[in-house]
C-alpha cells in the first residue's frame, strides 16, 4: 500500500537518479517537491532519466515529473439527449487514435457541481477541457489555465467546434420552400439566445423564408430535456397547428432530432403514417433520426468529425504547452463545419419521391 | 509548468513538513521515494501532516502520499444502446454523491484496446473499475490489484450488480399469458449464453410456457448493436412471424428495449397502429421504451439503483484498501436486483384496458 501499483521488481530510487543525471540527491529531491527551482535543461535531463530509467509504468511519478497526466475533462449537459449520448461516443472513441483518457460529468444544469468538478479536475493536472454544457460563460472557461474546446454553445473566449448552424437553417427552410409547404414552422427552444451557434438555425430559417415571401412562422418551446416535458410542450405546439393550419400543407423544422422524433411520433399516433400535408426536417442527424417510426429527414451534424476536430484542436494546444518554452497562442480557434442535409422519408415521401 | 496548477503562494517543502512531523528531510523524502521503507505508523504520521499542510489542492501529491486517485474506470461495450448511455448517464451522476471521478472507455469489442486501456488506468492508480462490456472474462478482470464490480455480464469471479433477469422472463412470460396470446415468442440474441445474467431471460420465459403448457417458440437474433444490422435481423424474424403467425393472437418478449422498438416500428409501419393480434414486451425501461411511437410495456431493470448499487460496492471495497491494515474481503459481493414490470400501451390496449 502506499506505493503505486506493483511494479516493486524495478523500483527506482532517488539514488538511482541522481546516479544516472549525475546530480545530486538534493537536486533530484528539489526536482519532485519545487521543479521551480531547477533550471529548464536541468528539468529537462531529470525528466529524460525517469523515463530511461523505466519510469514508464509509473504514470504518477511521470505526472509529478513533467505535468503530463494525459486526461481530458468533458463536460455534457445531459445524456438523455441523443446528440450529446452520440457527440460523447465519438469524443471517447478517439482514446484509439491519441491515447488521451476522458473524465466524464454530467452537468444537469448544476453550476456550482459543475465549477467545483472543474477545479477537482485541475487540482489533479488534467491537460484539457471539452465543454458541452451551457452553464459557464465562455470568459469565465477562458480564465482556467488549461486549454478548453467547446463544441456547439457560446465561445466567444475560448476556442470552440462548431456547425454551420445559419447554413443548417437556410437548408432546412429551403428544403420544406422545394416541397411547396404553405407555411414554413421552425420549432426551436427558449434558450436559443443569439450568442449560441444554434440561434444561426433561426437566422437562416428566417432569411431563407424572408427572402423567397414564403408564409412562416417561428415557435419557441420549453428548452428542457427531460422526455416528458420535451412531449408536453411539443403536444401543445401540435393540437395548435394540426387545427389551425389544417387543410394547408406544413413545413416543420424543429431544431433537434430528439424534438422531431417527438413530433413525428404525435402525427403517427393520430394518423397511422405521415399525413400528405405534412413534411419534417429535423437537426443534428443523431442515431434517434434514423431509429425513427420514419426515418426523419435532418440537417446533419457532421458529429464524429466534429469530436475528432474538437479533441485534435485540443491536443495541439496541450502539446503547445509541453514544449520546453511553450509559445502560446492565445486567439481562440473557432472551427466550423458545414452541415450535410440527410433527405429520408419525412420529406421524401408520397408523390414528389417520384420526381 | 512541471508543478502542479496554480497555488504557487502556498508551495509546501520537505522543509516544512519535515518540520511539522520532527522527521528528517530524508525520511520525508524517503515517504515519498519508497514509503515501504518506513513503519505504517510513520507513513501515517506524514500522511496525515500533508493533509494538514493544505497539501489539498495538489491531488497530485496526495496520489504519491497515500495512492488515492479518487478515480474509478468505467468501461461500457458502446453508447449506440441506450440501455448502455442510460446506465453511464446514472453512474456518472453518483459524482455528487461520492465525489469519485470517471474515466470512461467505450470497447466496441476490442479485446486488446480494452486491456491496453485498463493497463494504462492502473498505471495512473485508478482506485477502482466498473465494466459493462463482455470481453474480458471475470477470471482475468479478478487478477487486476483493485476493486473491480461488473453490471450485467458473466461475473463468476468479480462483484457485480444484475437484476433477477430469471424474474423478468417470468414476468413477461405471464404478462402475454395474461393477455391470452396463442403464441408467445421469445427474441434474444445469438450472444445470450448460460453464463451471462441475460440468459436468466430465457430460461424464465421458458419455464413459464411449460409450466403453463403455453404454445411458444425461442428466437436468436444477430448479437450486433449496430443499428442497420439490428433492424434487418429483426425485419426477417417480423416478416416471418407475421405469415406464420397470421390470425393469432401473438405476444413477443423481446430481450432489449431497443430491438423492442425497432420491432414495434416494423410493426407500425406496416399496419398504421399496434394490431389486435400482437401484444409487445421490452426489456431495460430504457429511454427509447418511453419515446416510442407507441410507449412500449418492458420489464424495468432499476438503471438508477443498480449504477447507485455498483458505485456504492465499489467504494466499499475501495475504502477497505485504504485502510492501514486492510483486510481484504476475498468474497465477490454479487447482488441481485428485483426487475419491476411496467406496463404500457404495447400490452394494455383495445379492449383489455377496460379489466
Amino acid at each position: 500500500m502506499g506505493s503505486t501499483n506493483n511494479n516493486k521488481k524495478k523500483k527506482v530510487t532517488f539514488d538511482d537518479i541522481a546516479k544516472y543525471t549525475g546530480f545530486s540527491k538534493t537536486t533530484i529531491s528539489r526536482y519532485f517537491n519545487s521543479p521551480d527551482s531547477l533550471t529548464l535543461d536541468n528539468q529537462e535531463i531529470i525528466s529524460n532519466a525517469l523515463v530511461d530509467l523505466d519510469y514508464k509504468e509509473n504514470k504518477v511519478a511521470r505526472i509529478l515529473a513533467n505535468g503530463k497526466t494525459e486526461f481530458i475533462g468533458v463536460i455534457v449537459p445531459n445524456l438523455q439527449n441523443h446528440y450529446y449520448s452520440e457527440m460523447l461516443n465519438r469524443i471517447l472513441q478517439t482514446y484509439g487514435r491519441y491515447g488521451y483518457k476522458f473524465l466524464v460529468f454530467v452537468g444537469n444544469e448544476q453550476e456550482e457541481t459543475e465549477r467545483q468538478y472543474i477545479q477537482e479536475l485541475l487540482a489533479y493536472n488534467i491537460e484539457g477541457l471539452i465543454v458541452m454544457s451551457f452553464t459557464l460563460p465562455s470568459r469565465e472557461l477562458a480564465k482556467l489555465p488549461i486549454p478548453v474546446v467547446t463544441i456547439e454553445r457560446e465561445d466567444r473566449y475560448v476556442s470552440s467546434v462548431n456547425t454551420d448552424n445559419y447554413m443548417g437553417g437556410v437548408q432546412a427552410a429551403s428544403l420544406l420552400a422545394r416541397h411547396n409547404c404553405e407555411i414554413l414552422i421552425h420549432i426551436n427552444t427558449t434558450d436559443t439566445t443569439p450568442e449560441r451557434p444554434a440561434y444561426g438555425r433561426i437566422r437562416g430559417f428566417l432569411d431563407i423564408c424572408e427572402e423567397k415571401k414564403l408564409n412562416h412562422r417561428l415557435i419557441y418551446v420549453s428548452q428542457s430535456d427531460i422526455f416528458e416535458e420535451m412531449q408536453e410542450s411539443l403536444y401543445t405546439v401540435f393540437q395548435e397547428l394540426d387545427t389551425v393550419y389544417s387543410g394547408m400543407k406544413k413545413g416543420i423544422f424543429v431544431s433537434g432530432d430528439t424534438r422531431a422524433n417527438i413530433f413525428l411520433n404525435l402525427l403517427i399516433r393520430k394518423y397511422g403514417s405521415l399525413p400528405d400535408d405534412y413534411r419534417i426536417v429535423g437537426f443534428d442527424d443523431s442515431p434517434i433520426s434514423r431509429e425513427a417510426v420514419i426515418p426523419i429527414s435532418t440537417v446533419g451534424q457532421q458529429i464524429e468529425k466534429m469530436a475528432y476536430e474538437a479533441v485534435s484542436i485540443l491536443v495541439e494546444q496541450m502539446e503547445d504547452r509541453k514544449k520546453r518554452r511553450p509559445v502560446l497562442s492565445q486567439e481562440p480557434v473557432h472551427r466550423v463545419l458545414a452541415p450535410i442535409l440527410i433527405r429520408r422519408e419525412t420529406t421524401e415521401t408520397g408523390e414528389e419521391t417520384k420526381k
